[in-house]
């Protein structure tokens, strides 16, 4: 058994610790019985996770004498409604056991059922404790260090939710054995992502173990996980202090972020964040803020993990226009965030289309050269 | 002309101004335009109050050249529910005008569009600015200080929600002149309950001006208005450094909450408060807390703003569930706040079924001869 390893979110009183490990899930019972008083804890998953891990969680309550409820919303970020959100409560408060306000949610699951379950947490009784178990990569990695939570609309994504930090967050590796090539890779993306922006020694990580971080290898995972949450929390606990430094991590996500919204649901967020990011590097190329070196060793990372760097057929100017309508951008300008050198960033006001056309039409391939 | 007063609520970085005076709607745009950057604003009011006031904010706002649109939903304690709520984000998110982070919500009426309006302040892009223009009694002196925002579940009142201070609070009391008599009632109960908890001079002002209080008259509703809302203030601002300070608002709504869930939506808020301050009193006295002197002078102050003191017909058994699943009881165990004299209180946890069921059965009318 690899060794746990533990991260902490520095954010003053609301600060918390990522638990990185083999096994957590059977610890969640007594994890959960050190918040202090504890009435009763409503696990609320999606469909497809509760019925893998639903029940040890569950178990994992009961043999700390907490008496638990699991609540089951349809899987798929297509669910991640204010209606099916709604229906949480109908849950919650279940008249024959409504929770009050030493309740626990714990969010099982990846990032749609901890979105849902974070905003459900910061909604009921305008806010009761909750903690956060991750069982994807991009979960692990991204949603759980910084208390976003939310729900779509159909004008956007997570355009409705709250800011609210968890009390814990505990990540099971073994989850990860169960979790789709496509959900894994997705996560990946963020992992790249966050090499560019503050740490070259992951992206050595990532080429060094592509194979057994591809084959979920828990100790390679740990490695990888903790790595990761390590960049996040000192993202966002420097953010507290000091405004922008968080926009840092919506690197590859302007255009990447335009790319999932016209490719609808039939593109995961992190392939589209993985184009985003071939986007970006190529833009800060030819505005010599990188070289044609740091491309090709990011574009290279993303191949070596199964990640896209091509796409045809997208429309520059309808991209351009999903941009400036993003909830990020500022009276129709469009912001990103484009490296200074691997492992620094900056955020560019002064984005113009031609350069955004561009990226984009390097990514209908004549361009991938670079990588090859 | 009356003088305009301005009371400070504070809450820290989250410290904000209540205007009361005349005419304030007019200079609804001026205020929002000094907020800094705003790139839109969006009035959130019922049917009823937009009809009203509705053309009046958005001129206001026209007059100061900030775009404006406005969103209607129904009136009515019974359409404060998630699906109502979820409506409200079409409107700011319409895609042909979807509103930024520099937008600014405008929540104009009663405490049911203030409270929904205020809740999808804090959700819509995880958090926007609001303002809040009050247009009932209740709203100003309750409603308009604590940031308390939300929307009622099936299960109970204001089940759901968050805690979310506005930018600033507009209290027009011009408004006040359109309020249907039973409303103006019902928001001079809370202005009892300031008196018992905080503030006899409240109460003697209440004993003096209630005609021109009844009469809505700017002067009268100017100065109570204000005292009240310093009376709140106060109150909100020591539960920052002091836990259970806030709590003491609670007094009347332990019984109050449960007879008013027991109605339905038959009786007002401020009507079942009434008789939750009268039984509150009464078992006050019962354990020799206050005298009858002080229950007979509550009382009779609650007659003469014709709110009710009697109440056939109520279950006390049925109270006592209820108010064992309110919201704030923690594990079964119901908590009352009771005065220790007039203008002090303290919470109680040891509260016995029988003395509620004793509370219950005098407001039947045996022992309404105290406030003859």
């Amino acid at each position: 058994m690899n060794a746990e390893k533990t991260i902490r979110v520095e954010l003053g009183s609301r600060s918390y610790d990522v638990c990185v490990g083999e096994g957590l899930l059977a610890k969640l019972g007594g994890f959960v019985a050190g918040l202090g008083r504890v009435s009763s804890a409503a696990v609320i998953s999606d469909t497809n996770v509760a019925a893998l891990y639903g029940q040890a969680a569950m178990d994992s309550l009961a043999g700390a004498n907490i008496p638990a409820r699991l609540i089951r919303i349809p899987a798929g970020e297509q669910n991640k409604t204010l209606a099916v959100w709604g229906g949480i409560f109908d849950g919650l408060f279940d008249p024959h056991k409504p929770v009050d306000r030493d309740a626990v949610i714990l969010a099982l699951g990846g990032g749609v059922p901890g979105d849902m379950a974070g905003f459900a947490a910061a909604s009921a009784l305008r806010g009761i404790r909750w903690v956060q178990c991750p069982t994807t990569v991009l979960a692990a990695v991204d949603a759980s260090v910084g208390g976003k939570t939310g729900v779509d609309h159909p004008a956007g994504k997570n355009l409705i939710g709250a800011f609210y930090q968890p009390r814990g967050v505990l990540m099971d590796v073994n989850t990860l054995k169960s979790l789709p090539a496509a959900e894994l890779r997705s996560g990946l993306a963020e992992c790249v992502k966050h090499g560019v922006i503050r740490d070259t020694g992951l992206l050595d990580t990532l080429e060094k173990n592509s194979s057994s971080i591809l084959a979920a290898e828990a100790g390679a995972m740990i490695d990888l996980i903790a790595r990761n949450v390590a960049v996040k929390a000192a993202v966002v606990s420097a953010d507290e202090r000091e405004s922008n430094q968080r926009a840092h991590l919506n690197f590859g996500h302007t255009i990447g972020h335009a790319i999932e919204t016209l490719a609808g649901y039939s593109m995961s967020h992190g392939e589209a964040v993985s184009l985003g990011m071939t986007a970006a590097m190529r833009l800060a190329a030819w505005r010599s803020l990188v070289g044609e070196a740091d491309v090709n060793r990011v574009t290279g990372i993303l191949s070596r993990l199964g990640l896209p760097t091509r796409r045809q057929g997208l429309d520059a100017g309808e991209l351009w226009r999903i941009m400036q309508q993003d909830k990020k951008a500022r009276g129709g300008k469009v912001r990103m965030v484009l490296p200074l050198r691997l492992g620094k960033v900056d955020i560019f006001d002064d984005i113009e289309p031609r350069e955004i056309s561009r990226a984009v039409e390097s990514l209908a391939g004549q361009a991938g050269k670079e990588s090859s």
